[in-house]
């Protein structure tokens, strides 16, 4: 059939036409050797599927720590594919009695997605101080606005995992007692900003390895 | 102690210098029955912890259909309180020898995040066409670049489910599938830009509703 | 002569080929009756030259409170001309010993300009929590990245004022005391996620009116 | 056979999985009859294949006029479907001898395409002042930056046209000459801002239709 | 006259107030030889008139293959000098009978200016699978959403020429045939996502080369 | 007490949880030994609080010229440290008499704040022409939408001071008078896209260097 005969020679027609359509940017692999830009990294060559895959967040994080908690990150600097693509991932594990501290991402909200047990969330606005908590249970989602005080716990008598994602693939993380109490920020200075009492102030530094 | 004395004196003091903050942004949560705009809905009024909060996805969707899959979404229009926050979510639940068919997201980046089960995903690239996938077990997660034709389909034994995170509230989904049947694009329109054959095209144009 | 001529009929002729140009965005003056989107409140109609400038930054804010400093906003909501620019303001009067406690603007980065005084400023980064910390005398500036925490006191022996200026029309304020202590967050809560001892919670939640 | 048999089933089952997708925002079909916003005014609702079309480039601009040309716009304001969409368009006509004067585009980007006779067209650097000339022919392509002075004029002997698309719906056109005579600018305000003479001024000024 | 005097001496003392403007941005030319990063390509040095400049759109691509039709890109790749300012181009040339088959632009919205000839357009809506269709006339414009699949061909008994503009520098093509046949996806994925026969799809790989 | 005995033993774990978070972007000091990119300088190792800091506005910019005026920037060329973060500044020096002559800034808007003196501002809108102006005294703001014309001069009987903020790292300033008459740009060519006089370019292009 003609039609049949025909067949065999539209290849090598039909990629003719967009032949000149190369660096076309689809995505953009984190090239994690070269310098950071506002926008993301350079974009890595030699690009397979296994960079746009990550198994990190399989295994559940050690909880075996005084805060029974444990954050697993699939940030840029961990999955170099989500780089460009804005968003990201981390893994929550929450023994029983554990807690995510309060905190916040400064480049991202937070959509929290529980997998398994009981957390309890809030968050503050910035406005008016309101606060807005909620009970998770299993296949509940819970979104936290970019830039907010946040914490979450474990409300429930088993571990809790959760899968968080970001809206932006390096969202940060900032832990208020790491800040004020896990460097060589002098005792008097985050007394005054915070009117905690001198004795308070010491307490974590000493705890969290502070400096006075 | 005048130390003691003075601190209920201090409420009304401090807070006095920073009163003026009203109208602050934190968050946008959707006033649905308000014309979108670009770059999003209108911000609603007396916003409370349940705006922030989703249960939809925690019971799994309806497999029993023919693709035996279910997309459950929580976009904007569902999980109003992702509005703005560059965020949303779906969960995915495939059934043993289902598949969520080719398609697309025109509006946001995708991060598949296994619950359960075993997935095999793909995406094509734009430009050289070249294929990534990856099969998928609990815990793993891949990304899928905005705009870019992927698919998913169950690659196990048991029921397969995964958290689906989008990098925008209003991510969209085109299925192919739909696109060329599901409508009343003439079959000759069908088959001149896809090539595809006359009874091909009828067969699914029949299958999916389309009108010839 | 010719040209002297020909010019008065210039007008009638020249202003034709582009008068079809109407409903150009140059500026979109905040319409605050309106409910607010994601980029920012609607426009609104009859703007004039007032809409553009703003005098309430002219007076040093009231400093006598036991902070013994005052920040005077000047973002979209009282400086609606701001809206969709990527820009606002703010005056900060801090009083011999005052001090802007620890605090975060989860939507813009802070430029701040010492007019007059000695200002002590710091900030803390989210990954390793290093402070970094400048004394800032009249005409320096400093930049404090988005999201991340920072303060301000008074360095010196007079009364010090610094312009500060945001990368957004409506930066928001998060100061940490009026997140935790301010509301109704219970004791019990705000101990939990931030290690603190329930005796200073208390103490500072009756401080700031918080509810225990 | 029985897949014939099965295929008419697929339709009402294959549809639900994803029924309840509503509310996605494919685009944003500007509603002219409300306020505009920082990101583009609402969407219409009841869109059809006519919102995406517009014929009012077809025609060539009326250049009997004293600077033989003509701009036509298809700007969100005539063509509402770019509306958000980040893309529009104009006609230019340049009769032999004709000239689009000095102007800007203060937010877009612009990109010509010579469709007809010989464009002589440059733009200026910020920096530098550094002048990028090209005399364009039919089928070239120029692209201005966003912002900065440019300008087109007729380079040869015969009529010219151009397509002109800018980076965003609604890019805005200064023309220097209009800006500082055509309003009521005071010629003494005039004067101060850009060294012009006075009889210059009030020349251009009358010629423009300003006030003194 | 003194005023003339003194106009010498001007240049030196009116460049001094602004002479440490170095390094402005007013664009971003393509460095294409290094890396490309999520926002585009690092700037060259050295940048002249020409890299604002591009030829390659004014001659007719080669239609003498089997979709009879050629698509001509001036994306970043090709024309370095549209790098970070959000807009590029192509040029379409579709013979008589000839097609620009099923495809989307991941990272642009399209707006197409009919030049020459006829041209029958359409896209598809994601969420309601609504069909867009219009015949282009020589000066008609339309627009295609960012992401959403379209096709154009000719509606005429003449060849037709369009330029396309796009709403940024890298929009990418995705067409939906070589992403199913034109690669070594395994013909029994593509059958399982697409509902596709296999002799369809074992036809159409043959002969768009992709191997079964 | 068991509690205090607990606590030096926190450390250790505490900091566990969340070691892995490396790489994250706070912010991105401009390397201005690197090529900039389309969203800016890749950024510096080695941060430290002085590249946060910048003194260069402390002292007056020389008005001892001609227009009595001096812009002292603090762009990212000159203060790496606002490289990403959306904002900048400059300080304003005009002695009596002066002026800041007609400009406009291609990339940001402008937010003024006057810290001595009286400064007579204005800007221009492009699509009507309209003039804004206002007086500006000791501690009033002023913002100027980005691209639109606009001026500041002394309209007191002592020296003006203000500080500029800028809605990006990098906003560019094109003057009208340098953009026409300190360069190369053909008088002709000048005459014919502005209207101005032959003399009246000749006499300014001797005064502003520009070549003839």
């Amino acid at each position: 059939m003609a039609n049949a005969m025909l067949l065999p020679v539209l290849i090598s027609f039909l990629v003719l036409p967009f032949s000149a359509l190369a660096l076309t940017q689809d995505f953009c692999v984190a090239d994690l050797s070269c310098s950071d830009t506002p926008a993301g990294y350079p974009c890595k060559t030699g690009v397979g599927a296994g960079d746009f895959y990550y198994h990190g967040l399989a295994a559940a994080g050690n909880t075996s720590n005084l805060i029974k908690a444990a954050v697993t990150p699939a940030f840029v600097g961990q999955f170099p594919g989500v780089n460009g693509l804005g968003i990201s991932a981390a893994r929550l594990d929450i023994a029983v009695g554990g807690v995510v501290p309060l905190h916040t991402h400064p480049a991202a909200s937070e959509l929290l997605f529980v997998t398994e047990g009981t957390i309890l969330a809030g968050f503050i606005s910035s406005s008016s101080n309101t606060v807005y908590t909620k009970t998770l249970y299993k296949g509940d989602i819970m979104v936290f606005p970019q830039g907010l005080l946040h914490y979450q716990y474990n409300g429930g008598g088993s571990a809790a995992v959760a899968l968080v994602a970001f809206s932006g693939p390096n969202p940060g993380l900032q832990i208020t007692d790491y800040a004020l109490f896990a460097n060589n920020l002098p005792s008097a200075v985050v007394e005054k900003v915070t009117f905690l009492d001198d004795a308070q102030v010491k307490k974590l530094k000493s705890v969290l390895g502070g400096s006075d």
